[in-house]
């Protein structure tokens, strides 16, 4: 499997059909096979080879895609960096990385020429953007009229298709390291599961340096369907975008559902074309699914569990699930079921643990990174006796439903009782005055940690007491599980994978203490 | 991807389901599971270690099921031998693959007790049949019975599944070894085409040791759906089959299909649970599939062509092609278009040519065989480039849609003009008098080669004239393609996989001479 196979097949069957849509600007399968073929011969002409990491740090657009695409027809090793990051995480990374080209577009430029000289690896600038390419910089589009195309290298299988520097919702970033193998049968096994049918429009809103996204960009390029990019996620562009463009598939993770039900203006668009909702990443309350089939009622939901070092499928919870049938036998609260490349295990590498049992989640298929970059102690501990220890724990239910209780770090211990933060915020997600909530530990003199409750309320409400919350937990969860201490916020602390940050969040209330587990 | 992951998938969705059905013998899940890690444990006792290969030569079974599962399991080589084969072609094929065990059924215990001195390989005949063990075998039952199970080896990926031994149409047998992830992607491409979906009930009809039924084998696993054995295919006896297990899927050769179309109890039989009829392996007229469209009405056809050595799927002609509107632009002439996970390419491997130009058929993609059991200049003749070289001819339309012409050999070269028999057969099968029909070159002293026909009437027509036919066919080709002499016969040469044996036709009309092309 090589990540370019979609667009040759594409270029067979639809060949002046739209494949990229970038505000104005539309270019066909054949117009980005040549432009692919000319930027590859340009890299190659500026000494990249196969096996070389470049990287990219810009918001969404069809050029990026093109350095995904370029960067496999020449056997490069794709480094999409997040574009929240700083400037000594940026550099952090491409060293890491051994980074031999950064592409910026207008918004990164600045940022690049700061770190340029950090970074030894680096031999040039690339600029994406639509201003006048920065001095010290090479403009691609010149590049590309200028060069001779070249023929597609044709690297796949088990070689390195990218680095993925994992989320920073805690600890170090570390370098996952994918081939086109993990991604391309991870997007394949989403297609058995009939998502990206034919003749998908897929709307890029969330970031595309983000490897949830890549599900998307892989499985559109499979399908030879049509890529519209949004440069940043905005309800407003992304439904005007819909509407224009006439998207069918959405992937978004839960706080731009939340946004797009949020947002006043979304009945007077045109939604009705959109026919899959995909969504994930991160932990969506009932409530929220509810008002996204509500709100989307033509759309059908899948959700996808997975994380970065499983390229990025692991469970696929299948529309069948979001029905009134499928909801009454509580599905939505599950991840789904194993996708049909995996097996997943929960308990440890000898053994599984019997239906229904809390244990470690392990995970074993052709979606498996290869690694972490320059970390073999972190690479032998994650994937030891050939299953992926993926630090999350859940229990599946007699008929293989996933369901995740709380990453092995985010478990609260109270009192000697285990309390699963999920839960927690499922219980105050279905309050009716709350917007978004997030819950961890605190440290306590008497129970070593309680748990502790972050709340951003809807617009509009202000009353919400300690009191009123747990008095309407209790009636949904056990005492010890209700939170002893809340705070109210004005909005949470997002990860560039729209992940909230807990570590953040934790950060103050253990200043000069150490967690017991963590 | 490995080829046992479908059947721990299905274990932790669905333990209970039945798996596999033979005849009154029905297994679960849970079961199949606890037989197979018996039967690998038992193998693995009497010396089969990883790498070495198992053959069979058996008819359908729910144990042939499980005998290609223990040999993942252990990470074997497993060998399913046709079951048409004569004792040496079967002593050839052992000794080619250096099995180390012959599994048999009842009805090939004496040949393989015959030639089990001829292969020095050979340790142990194993007995899968339901009359008593014949001496000199092990009993499969008894095994599974005594022996305790091991864990899956997990093998996967690039290492070899199976070595499937060609055809026979022409020339000398040679063993296509074939990875898990030759078979898996295969499969898993297939399911992207919405076949063998959720709730699949399989007929395996088509004989096991072929690998057209092996996409169902591995389709209907990682479905987690239900296999049903038909020991050989009659229509009798796949309509009762089929009524009785609600069967939804079916995979049919064209032959397959003449017979059940043409079976006159067929009305009488409740087919209205098919939901989809694969079929492929050699072409079919649309006169046959607008029959069996008629004939089983519930069922969405898709012809999938492939060959062995591409483990076994290339193209996909999808339902919406069958349709009167697909039907209207010719696509029900075509081959389908480059499946979900291989790239197909006209030309050689530095170019392609433009659409609707006529070349080898080439391709690319995680199906391509990992080469030749023993054949290093065979496989690095087919492989060359990095691209799979099937032999055939064919050409791409501006859609992407194959047209096979012929395959090289069987082309036929008369007075220096190109015929291809394909067409000329489609062309004789759309006279109402006939049911199959095969063309071929006979030896002609003014043109090198003329068209000569092979023709199987339908029942109860016998008035067919050499005059009639050309009269016939001119209206529909060129005149130099008609054919110049035909034969009327009761039956045709059939190969284990349902091919005509055109090599078998052609012999009396060439004796003592030698062909221009072959």
């Amino acid at each position: 499997m090589y990540f370019t196979q979609g667009l040759h097949r594409a270029v067979q069957l639809k060949p002046d059909a739209a494949a990229t849509v970038c505000g104005q600007r539309i270019h066909t399968f054949s117009v980005l096979r040549d432009r692919v073929a000319r930027l590859a011969g340009a890299l190659q002409a500026l000494g990249v080879g196969r096996g070389d990491t470049i990287a990219i740090q810009a918001f969404n657009s069809d050029r990026y895609l093109e350095f995904f695409l370029a960067s496999a027809w020449l056997g490069a090793v794709a480094n999409p960096v997040n574009f929240r990051w700083s400037g000594p995480e940026v550099a952090y990374s491409l060293k890491d990385s051994a980074a031999r080209m950064l592409f910026v577009d207008d918004q990164f430029a600045t940022l690049a020429l700061a770190i340029r000289d950090e970074v030894p690896s680096l031999r040039h600038l690339l600029f994406i953007g639509d201003a006048r390419c920065p001095a010290g910089m090479l403009d691609v589009e010149s590049l590309i009229e200028k060069a001779s195309p070249i023929e597609d290298r044709h690297v796949g299988g088990d070689e390195l298709f990218g680095v993925f520097y994992t989320g920073g919702t805690t600890g170090a970033p570390k370098g996952v390291m994918l081939s086109h193998l993990n991604i391309c049968s991870s997007a394949l096994a989403l297609m058995a599961e009939g998502s990206f049918a034919e003749g998908v429009v897929g709307l890029h809103a969330a970031p595309m340096f983000h490897l949830g996204d890549m599900m998307l960009i892989a499985g559109i390029l499979q399908r030879c369907g049509e890529h519209v990019m949004l440069p940043v996620y905005r309800p407003e562009l992304a439904l005007k975008a819909i509407q224009e463009r006439k998207v069918t598939d959405l992937l978004l993770v839960p706080a731009m559902i939340q946004m797009l039900v949020d947002y006043p203006g979304i009945a007077e668009h045109d939604t009705s074309t959109v026919q899959r909702l995909m969504y994930g990443a991160s932990p969506a309350s009932e409530a929220l699914l509810l008002r996204a089939m509500a709100a989307l009622p033509t759309a059908k939901l899948t959700q996808v569990y997975g994380m970065t070092e499983m390229g990025a499928v692991m469970t696929v919870l299948p529309p069948s699930a979001h029905t009134p049938e499928g909801r009454s036998k509580g599905y939505m609260r599950s991840a789904g079921r194993a996708a049909y490349h995996v097996q997943v295990r929960i308990g440890d590498e000898s053994e599984p643990k019997p239906a229904n049992e809390v244990g470690e989640i392990l995970v074993r298929g052709p979606n498996v990174m290869r690694g972490y970059l320059n970390k073999p102690d972190a690479t032998a501990a994650t994937l030891s006796g050939g299953w992926m220890h993926t630090g999350d724990m859940g229990y599946l239910d007699e008929s293989g439903y996933l369901y995740i209780v709380d990453r092995l770090k985010d478990m609260i211990i109270s009192g000697g009782e285990n309390v699963y933060s999920v839960e927690v915020e499922n219980a105050i997600a279905s309050h009716p005055d709350v917007a978004v909530c997030a819950v961890f530990g605190v440290p306590s003199a008497e129970w070593g940690e309680v748990v502790h409750a972050a709340v951003v309320l809807k617009p509009g409400r202000s009353a919400l007491t300690l009191e009123k919350l747990v008095a309407h937990c209790r009636a949904l969860i056990a005492g010890y599980k209700c939170p002893r201490s809340f705070e109210l916020r004005e909005a949470m602390p997002m990860s560039g994978a729209g992940k909230i940050l807990k570590a953040e969040l934790r950060k103050p209330h253990w200043e000069g203490r150490s967690r017991a587990v963590n």
